[in-house]
């Protein structure tokens, strides 16, 4: 079984990509001429819904296969439509899985140890039912909010080691609140980094591939390029998952900041602007608009580092 | 429409309890021969999973509801069995909903401010699926983990303003670690002061409720009675959210720290020394066990207040 770490950088490495598609979507931001096709396919409303997202997933997957070196499926987004969502996020995890892709689910869960557990269990290992195993989902990693400390992080290091997957923790985030509590200074630290010097001394001993990176990887925002350099000092060898190009304002020219000593170690995250390119550059054809976006901007990406 | 608020005030005075139900439900953990009854019933595995947690929560609900003033469901638990458990999930918070019952969904989301709107929608408000409103869910109120900030807050508070429903928003959690980063130190006070103060400016001019409460709630470990004091004198008019009696070790007798000037203002969440009350107390007959131990519950909270 491959380490969570070395899929991540082999697939950097042979796709030479660091973008990761993210998958947002909503019903009603889907192009017209799909949901006409989708309806008239579709007579009850669950299965439109359940096989809107699905489809439509499955073609961004496809279009931007080559130029990607996974998805990141956003929970919210499918939760929106209750279980039907849900049934449509197992399918899209389970397709991007079988391709090879590396799936992460972006679901951000901090709960006290007991419950962080069956999270775990959920989504990276198994579930007992009637003394059987199950695995419903072919996740390789997921986010994690640290908020709740240590015992709330252990389960999933317990179950990511155990099974080789991966998680990454959140450490700064791309939104502009993300100031009012990770910036505040505590021992002449700001949080953040009091938050990185933790999963670094949780996790530096026990989680590195083959290719020397972590299991554990960090979410910083595109959009924090100063804690980027801060955070890569502390978390060298981590791979840090960056949202918050595009639609939220990170610029590609500070990805050298983030970057590690081998000009890696991150995955940078786009959601909109791919799923939803069609709105820019052709209305009639959003696999091709995906295919191109997510293109572009791979070699954006490669240019700017 | 009543505000969240007061409903939760004046169900605990009818009432005359304090005590929330946690379902926290593991297929494996249910008694013996309630299982059984459902594999009888119940041929398709999917059929037995999703009936089977209904069905025992509705038992539960049944059991226990002149002694609660609601229930508190805990997300993990259902997404263990994937979008069969959600779909658990979604027929007993209707179920509760429909006897008027209070209903958390504890799943302690956080994210940036587009994807937090679709949280909240999802849970607390309405779904377009073309051009329609849809509301899947019928709780009452939410937890929300703040370590984001105000901008992954306010699409909650827009969302429960328009419909008079609440949030709890962590402050101090019950777990051991809970200290790693809610415990430091800034500008002299704690993280989790800090929270609490920031709770207090973001959301004290507009979401008061009959009773004068508050439609937002904090979560405070009920292990936790130091910090319940403090965050009690920040925020006088809001209802406390404590979880950590029982199992985790909460006691009892330090609930007067956090109770408000009118010994009230708290709502005690039990899970699993109510749902699996049939363990200690009688092999064969759950409700009846889940009766007696949230009675009993009830009855020393109400004698240690």
């Amino acid at each position: 079984m491959k380490h969570f770490s070395d899929k991540v950088i082999e697939s950097i490495s042979t796709k030479k990509s660091f973008v990761i598609v993210g998958i947002d979507l909503s019903i009603d931001r889907l192009p017209g001429y799909f949901l006409e096709n989708m309806q008239n396919k579709y007579k009850s409303e669950d299965e439109f819904i359940e096989n809107s997202l699905f489809e439509y997933a499955k073609d961004i997957i496809d279009a931007t296969f080559e130029n990607s070196i996974g998805i990141k499926i956003q929970s919210a987004y499918f939760e929106q439509y209750s279980y039907i969502g849900m049934k449509a996020l197992k399918r899209i995890s389970d397709y991007a899985s079988s391709l090879g892709h590396v799936v992460i689910l972006d679901a951000k869960k901090s709960d006290i140890s007991s419950t962080a557990a069956a999270y775990a269990n959920a989504y990276l290992g198994n579930v007992k039912v009637l003394n059987n195993n199950k695995s419903y989902y072919s996740f390789d990693a997921m986010t994690i909010n640290p908020l709740l400390g240590f015992d709330s992080i252990k389960p999933f290091l317990d179950v990511i080691y155990e099974n080789k997957k991966g998680i990454f923790i959140l450490v700064k985030t791309s939104n502009p609140s993300s100031q009012d509590f990770q910036d505040l200074y505590a021992n002449n630290k700001k949080i953040y980094e009091i938050i990185a010097s933790k999963v670094f001394e949780w996790t530096n001993s026990s989680f590195k591939g083959y290719n020397n990176y972590n299991d554990v990887g960090v979410v910083v925002g595109a959009t924090q390029p100063e804690a980027g350099k801060i955070i890569r000092s502390i978390l060298p060898n981590y791979i840090f998952l960056l949202p918050g190009v595009g639609a939220q304002g990170g610029d590609l020219n500070n990805l050298k900041l983030f970057v590690d000593s081998n000009n890696s170690g991150i995955i940078v995250n786009s959601s909109r602007d791919i799923i939803y390119a069609y709105e820019k550059i052709d209305y009639k054809d959003f696999e091709k608009s995906a295919y191109l976006a997510c293109k572009r901007l791979k070699d954006d990406i490669n240019n700017s580092i």
